[in-house]
């Protein structure tokens, strides 16, 4: 079991959650009007917030998720305790599997990620009330140990390697 | 429960393998030195091989599983009902996240991803025998729905949309 | 003044179009309805059909012209003749900077790249004809050393650093 | 010709060179080993940095240029005034296609790049002086227009769309 506490305060959440909502609004998402917004805690408390920017060549998109990344390790920050993920559905939605694989390379397996149904807080006795993984308001909590299983990261790379194989 | 039969029959499974260790023989993968290989089987028996392709703007990169994807896809095939991947490190390597969204987008929850370990087949009595999901050689056989869990799909740009949130 | 020949017979510029236009139809691109072909000529007269294969993550979507590329090189591959690619628009439409670089890495600097309208071949006294790299049918030629000048490639990476700079 | 004034005070153009010089610093390249910073200045001033984050699997890498592009559009900036990069090498490094598209959707054709060298600045009679584009210290100065002609961009994806073709 790890010593490591990833308990947020209350008010450490609901900052972080209000974050992501208003990192939403910076979305430049033109073509699939589907607006996204992050936000991620690093370990001395700061907040970085992200939105998706999406490109003419789809294929330049960058995520939310990773928006908020690269803002963080590019102002000398890669030590993170929370992410938060939000859009305008009102279901939680999870993030993609580019997105997995760059939160990979820089957070914990445990730590935890947050997705935040688009109309936050949902009422008591809401449908996904009960749910694995939802907890108060709606969210659904979980981390990239759960949403990438298995996960090829940076250690692989230095494997030893075999000619072999017929 | 499904009535699809994804049971390949011992043949195609080892022409299967055989075609990725085959298809990494054509990296292009000066910059990583980790060749890697993969062969994706359509439901008509045919066999696309893919191979990593890298590119000096690191960004640019393809992997073998999105190699193999395109290669089939821009033939005409979206029916899958294998793929095997394979590099030269002699424990089974899993894919990065990008190409897992990339095979989410086309190949069932429940397909067999079969992992080579790179010295297939490991004899009788080595160290990863008996761990969950490994079989006979090595083979660690797992699925999108394993490696992709709760993942983003085409549906989610369907959804409904709130204007809300606080 | 460079010995190689890129002339291509018209037979194989013909084949080279109608690869393009076949390339095409094969596009999956649901989210952005604008499908793509790309054909690419080997040196030995192969041709390799790419189209482009889009994802609900914007970011996993691989264009045509990068489609082809990898395939080839996938095959086996890597010396190329000439690269063809069309679309919907009756405009010619040029690649993205992503396939750019993606060129950069596998195709001489003065190797044709043939833009196609959409509605090829154009009558004669169509509006493009006499316009800079227009060419019969309203083909616009180019090639990579003028699409993506200056480019970044393989041998900047290993160019001596300094620990330098302010 | 154009009412715009790309001139940056003296002052403006170092700030910007500096922070290219301080972007560097928070590159995460230990794959590549090719540290890259960024440094972009919006139309009210501010400067926002970006570095390269390479990721495990190569191709999840965002270049510096990106960083800083997206970094500035998630805060709500998307008027543009000046782009500065910089990598060790004491030769001007251009950005890749895929930065090159990124920065397409975002800026100006003619607002300025300016292309760093690893050792800036150079003393009076380096080697490139009087190459076309090298300005004071051996800065080569160019333009998105310059580095992306005949680019594909956001108004080509509302174009009238035929369904001819042979
Ligand atoms: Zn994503
Ligand atoms: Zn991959
Ligand atoms: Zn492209
Ligand atoms: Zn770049």
């Amino acid at each position: 079991m790890s010593d490591r506490v990833w308990e947020m305060s209350i008010e450490q959440r609901e900052s972080l959650i209000k974050a992501a909502f208003e990192a939403k609004q910076q979305t430049y998402s033109p073509y699939s009007k589907f607006p996204v917004g992050a936000a991620l805690m690093a370990a001395d408390g700061r907040i970085f917030k992200g939105a998706n920017i999406e490109n003419a060549s789809y294929g330049g998109t960058i995520c939310a998720e990773r928006t908020a990344i690269v803002k963080a390790v590019s102002e000398g920050t890669r030590s993170f305790v929370a992410l938060a993920v939000v859009t305008d559905v009102p279901s939680t939605i999870s993030p993609c599997g580019m997105c997995r694989q760059v939160i990979r390379e820089f957070c914990a397996q445990d730590m935890p990620i947050l997705l935040i149904p688009g109309d936050y807080p949902k009422p008591p006795g809401h449908d996904s009330e009960g749910k694995p993984g939802i907890i108060a308001g709606g969210i659904k909590e979980t981390s990239i140990g759960e949403l990438l299983p298995d996960s090829f990261g940076p250690e692989h790379l230095d494997l030893p390697r075999t000619g072999g194989g017929k």
